[in-house]
Formats: structure tokens, C-alpha cells, sequence
């Protein structure tokens, strides 16, 4: 197990009717920016809970955050933030609309030249503006831990940020709100946690057995809550499954003390950067080649997934683990989502190597768990996932 | 599953030499006061490591204290602390070190007219001295809860505190000291914590299915690096997964959403009062009686418990149980550690007559996740335990 340190102060508010908290959590003197996305909180009844518990507050909103959110529209929502003198933000949304948020209360306190420096710089974030979160939609884990991803279309980049002042102050986890979220979504959703978990343990055994546990205990409840949720969204306890998992996925936890690999997000981002495929689709498109490629590297956790978390115990090691990645690619396709770039555009000719130069041009030269992927893998990669 | 509110502020340092990093974390206008035990430190060469790293730092000392942390000893060290200025409490040792050392954080601060009120009032601790833990000894989770038990000779009593306040700011972790550690007390510290997710996972069924997993993940662990420990304890890589699971199995996270039993360390902790057990031997005598007395009630989770940390696939749900239970009692038996009370004393003669008669004497008509185990249920269990 490799040395680690862990802190996780995020404060998690999980269950039936909790948005009413929301009082009792903010200051009381606070001014408050409510920041949400297109408008569906406000036909599931989430935005008049939000407003009901906020009444005795100060609240002025910013509404149409996308998915993947982008830069240009943040810095209309931070000149409104500033000339507003609001001091605490509240993001009402899915990762989109809290990362944007986390964006924003580091940029709120940013001292560089501009704010597209803290999605460069690649430094910690050590000062923001407090902020918290009612998650709408099960899926990034943004709610409890301390990243953000923000994209610029402009440049059609998509980048990170993190740092110690970006976890949420505290995140409000209703299940119910399940059950209004389009079918293409929850699958996403349950897409996205799965991956997490297999970029944090699909790379080479440290010895770290309670981690691997624990992920695949994620990775056997997401299989097992699936159905269930895609038949019913309504079904309470199985959400509340999916929407802890989700959480559990990218906290923090799952990732101490073990390499993470990252590098089928790397990849992912790029194509939703190039062609506005959703995120979680990306991952199921890139992952199961990018798990072939490195079959070598990676054969050793790719059978223990494959035993442990699908029950496969016949074959070799080799053999196991490729029986893992086509379960992996059927577990996609039982959610509805498509695995081949190609079954998402027909504009992909040049998709590898252009991607393969924009990583040569970042300096990224060696990506995933051991920096060994340089951009001519990466470019097979993606052609293998034509 | 249930509603929950979940927020772990401890900053956890796990690895090899990391207690050089006490410099960091602490303030440096702190005046620290340094608690420990019977002097095992100084052997062990964690004491030189600590003062090393607090070289530039106000330290005085305060040794001696006991497992199962005495209030009279204690109460020596409020006095200590407050005729000598402390403002940072450090404890160096295991649980019992560091239950104190919470007492005394919250004793600090307390403003009743003595302190033994933290632990008969049962209000949650919401003010305390700073304070933070150098692990010597995995088992009871301390170094990530908030909570506490105390014991006081002069009456015979072991209670609890707890509350929001009794968080350490930060514990550091480093599994080279289990090499150190005597085999009876690395015993006592994996049936301490093999029986801590037990009390939070053999209750009844609340479709927590990740929860589930976890604890389940704890328990396999704990199996798995048990033989190895025992046989070399100075196996760096079995002890840091025993030392990160001790830590798991109590710091919150598995009891979130679901119900909690905990009756086992209320009967346990009178076989203490009463007999001087070690903690751990006491859960090991309690526990399969508790379960096998409540097995109409708890045999859903008992059939999981079996199937899935066992690997019993054979019988009927009441089968399956009960061969949980005694592959539970045989893996104590693995660790050296006896089963019944009688093997501990000769002494045992109305131990269940005594012990609930102060459950009754202290109004605990209802232990048990359930809360409907009476004293009489009580004397039965333990009597079994004989």
C-alpha cells in the first residue's frame, strides 16, 4: 500500500426531504448566489423547495449552466457574483452545475491575471468562496470531493482544477429526485460512477485489499442497482444505492493509498471537446480499448475485477481479463449506451491523431497509472475505439 | 435505507515515517501536552520519533495512562493541563490513549460542575481543546471518531461520550509500529474490529447495499491478513491493510443508513468493570451467544454474513446463520482468543444477575438495534456466554 493522506470534510445531508436543512447550513448572514442549469429543477419541484427553505435568506440566481461547463458563460456568472458582492454560493444541479460553482468560488477569490489560469496552472486551489451543493443528479461524485472540470468552446478544451478549498461546504442528497431524471441521464450516470471506479482500480496490485474491496463493492452495487433503477426511477432505495455509490466513487476514499489511471478520461473529455458526445458515453467508448491496449500492464486487476465483481473463474489470468473487459462492455450496453466512437458520428476520420497532437502539444507524454502511455498509444487507443 | 447525516473532519497521514510531519499540522504557538501510556513508546523508538518531529515546540508530558482509561488518572491530567497552560493535546498510543486524551479535550472546556457529567449526561460534545493522534495500536478507530469510553474504578463503570467536537484534527498512521506490538494485544486489535462492523452490519435488512458491501469488504480483509499478521507481524503490507481496516470499521462510514446493535460492547464492557478482560476478549465471549440468542431477528443479515465472508453456500437461511456464527467463533479461536467467560475466570457465578440488574439500576430496558433486548434478555445472553 503506498503512503497517503486523507481528509474529506464535506459535510453529507443524504435522504428524504433533507432539502429543508439547507436553512439551518448557511450562515445566516449570507448572500446568497443560487446557480442551477436549464430549468428542469424547476418542473420537479426542487427549485420551490430550494426557495421555500432559503425564505429568510438573501438568494439571487444565475440560471443556464450547461452540461460541461463552459467557460465563457462562468464569466458572465463571476462579473455577476462580483458586482452582486455575493458571498456564498449554492449550486443546485449535477456535477456540471457544481463544478462550474467550484469554478466559480475559486475564481471569486483568484488573484492571477485571469481565472482561465486556474485551469492551466494545474496548483491546488487554496482560497475560494464558500459554497455547497442539492444534487440533482446522481453521477461525478463533485459533491463530495474537491475537482472540477470546466470546457471552453472557444478553444474546445476541457480542463481540471482542484484543491483543498473546493470541497462543498456541506451537499444535500435526496434519492427522490430520481425518479424525474430522463432514462439517458440516470444511464450516464451510472456509466460515469462505474468508470470512476475502474480508473481508481483497474491498474496494478499494491497490496491495497480493503481498497479493492470497497471498489468493488461500488462496482457490484451499481451492476445490481441498474436494472432496477432503469425498470423504476422511482424506486427509492434502489436510487439511494446508486446515488451513494455515485458519491463513494470519487470521494477520495477508494483512491487512497493505490495508483489511479485517469487516462480513459483524458481520452473521454476530448471527444465530448470534439463532439459534444456526454461524458459518461465517452468513457463507455474509450474504456474497453483502452483496457485491451494495456491488457499486459494491467492483466493482474483486470482477472480480479473479472472474478470478484462478475463471477468469471474459469481461464488464464489473460483470459479472465479479457472476459472482464466484454463483461464491462456488455454492462454499457445493457444501460443503452454505445461503445463505438463510430456509432456516435460518422465524422471520425483523423479523431486519433488529432487528439494525439493536442496531447503532444499540452507536453502530456506519458498518461495513466505508470506515465507510460506517450501520444502515439494514445492515438491506438482511440482508433481502436472507432 | 435511512436517512443519514454524515461529516468526518480527521485528516488521516498513513505511512511508512510520516510522524515527521507532526511539525506541520500542529500550530506553532501551540503548548502541547503529549499523553501516553506505559512506556512502550520509548522501546519502540515512537517516542524519539515524536519529540524529533517536536523539537521546535513547547511539549511537556503526561504517562500513564492505562487501557481502559481511568478517570481518577485522568482527572490528575485535567489538572495538569489547566495548572500548565495547555492549548494542543497529542495522543500517543492506541484507544485507550486517545479515548482519554478526548475526555480530557472535552473536559478542558467543560463548564458543568465535574467532568464525569460528559459521560453519564449523554449530550453530544460540542466544544473541546484542539487535539490530534500518533496510532500505536490499530483496533478501536479512535484515531477517526468522535467518540470515547471511559472507565472509573471506584464504581465499576465504563461509559461512553461523544459528539462533533471529539474529532481528531488529525491522526497519523504508520503500520511500521504493529512490528512492535505484542501478538495478544495485534489479537485484541483484529477482534476489536472484526466485531465493530459486526455490530453495525449484523442487524436486519435495509436494502443499504453498498453499506453492506463494505462492511462485508472489512470483514473479508481482516480474514485475509490475519494469519499473516500474527505470523509476521513485521509484514508491512498486511499490517497497513489491518491498521486502514481498523480505522474503516469504526470511523462512521459503514453505520450510515442503517440500524446499529452495539449490544455486544454494552455487555462487553461490564465483563471489563467486573473482570478486568481485555476489551476485545470480552466481544469475543459476548458475541456468539448475542447472535445466536437473537437469531430469529438477525438471521437475514446472519445468512449474508455467512455467505459472503464465509463463502457458506449450503442450508437453509437458519443454517446458513448459524454457520456464520461458528466460523465467527472459530476465526476468534485463529487469533488465540477464547469464547467463554469461564475461561477467563472461575470467578463467573451471577455475572448475568449482576450485569443486569445494572442495566435495570441504569434504565436500560432496550438494547439492541431494535432496542428490545431486555435486562432479562440480557442475563440470558450472558449466561450463555458462560
Amino acid at each position: 500500500m503506498n503512503n497517503f493522506e486523507y481528509k474529506n470534510p464535506t459535510k453529507i445531508i443524504f435522504g428524504q426531504n433533507k432539502i429543508a436543512e439547507l436553512a439551518t447550513e448557511i450562515p445566516t448572514n449570507a448572500k446568497i448566489l443560487m446557480l442551477y442549469g436549464g430549468g428542469s429543477i424547476k418542473s420537479n419541484g426542487i427549485y420551490d423547495q430550494v426557495k421555500t427553505a432559503l425564505a429568510d435568506f438573501e438568494v439571487l440566481e444565475f440560471s443556464g449552466i450547461p452540461s460541461n461547463p463552459e467557460y465563457s458563460i462562468l464569466m458572465n456568472a463571476l462579473d455577476f457574483i462580483k458586482s452582486n458582492e455575493i458571498t456564498y454560493l449554492l449550486a443546485v444541479g449535477g456535477g456540471s452545475v457544481i463544478d462550474g460553482t467550484k469554478f466559480l468560488s475559486a475564481a471569486a477569490f483568484h488573484e492571477g491575471e485571469t481565472p482561465w489560469d486556474l485551469l492551466t496552472s494545474r496548483k491546488p486551489v487554496l482560497k475560494a468562496m464558500p459554497f455547497a451543493a442539492v444534487l440533482t443528479l446522481p453521477a461525478t461524485g463533485s459533491e463530495m470531493n474537491s475537482g472540477a472540470v470546466v470546457t471552453r468552446r472557444e478553444t474546445k478544451e476541457k480542463l481540471a482544477m482542484s484543491g483543498p478549498a473546493l470541497f462543498p461546504q456541506f451537499s444535500i442528497l435526496d434519492p427522490q429526485v430520481i425518479k424525474s431524471i430522463p432514462e439517458r441521464q440516470i444511464a450516464n450516470g451510472l456509466a460515469d460512477a462505474f468508470t470512476h471506479v475502474l480508473e481508481q482500480y483497474l491498474t496494478y496490485p499494491t497490496d491495497a485489499l480493503l481498497q479493492d474491496r470497497f471498489a468493488e463493492g461500488i462496482l457490484q452495487t451499481l451492476i445490481e442497482v441498474s436494472p432496477k433503477i432503469l425498470k423504476d426511477p422511482s424506486d427509492y432505495n434502489a436510487g439511494a444505492n446508486f446515488m451513494w455509490s455515485c458519491t463513494m466513487a470519487l470521494n477520495g476514499l477508494i483512491s487512497q493509498g493505490v495508483p489511479s489511471d485517469w487516462a480513459v478520461h483524458a481520452m473521454g473529455h476530448e471527444l465530448t471537446a470534439l463532439f459534444g458526445i456526454d461524458h459518461a458515453r465517452t468513457l463507455a467508448i474509450i474504456a474497453p480499448s483502452h483496457y485491451k491496449y494495456n491488457l499486459a500492464s494491467k492483466k493482474e486487476k483486470l482477472a480480479q475485477f473479472a472474478e470478484r465483481v462478475f463471477n468469471i473463474s474459469e481461464g488464464s489470468t489473460e483470459e479472465k481479463a479479457l472476459a472482464g473487459i466484454d463483461a464491462t462492455e456488455a454492462f454499457f450496453h445493457t444501460l443503452g449506451i454505445k461503445t463505438k466512437l463510430s456509432e456516435y458520428t460518422e465524422d471520425y476520420t483523423g479523431t486519433a491523431e488529432l487528439i494525439s497532437k493536442r496531447f503532444t502539444d499540452r507536453g502530456w507524454m506519458g498518461i495513466g497509472e505508470r506515465g507510460s502511455l506517450s501520444p502515439t498509444d494514445v492515438a491506438k487507443i482511440i482508433e481502436m475505439a472507432y
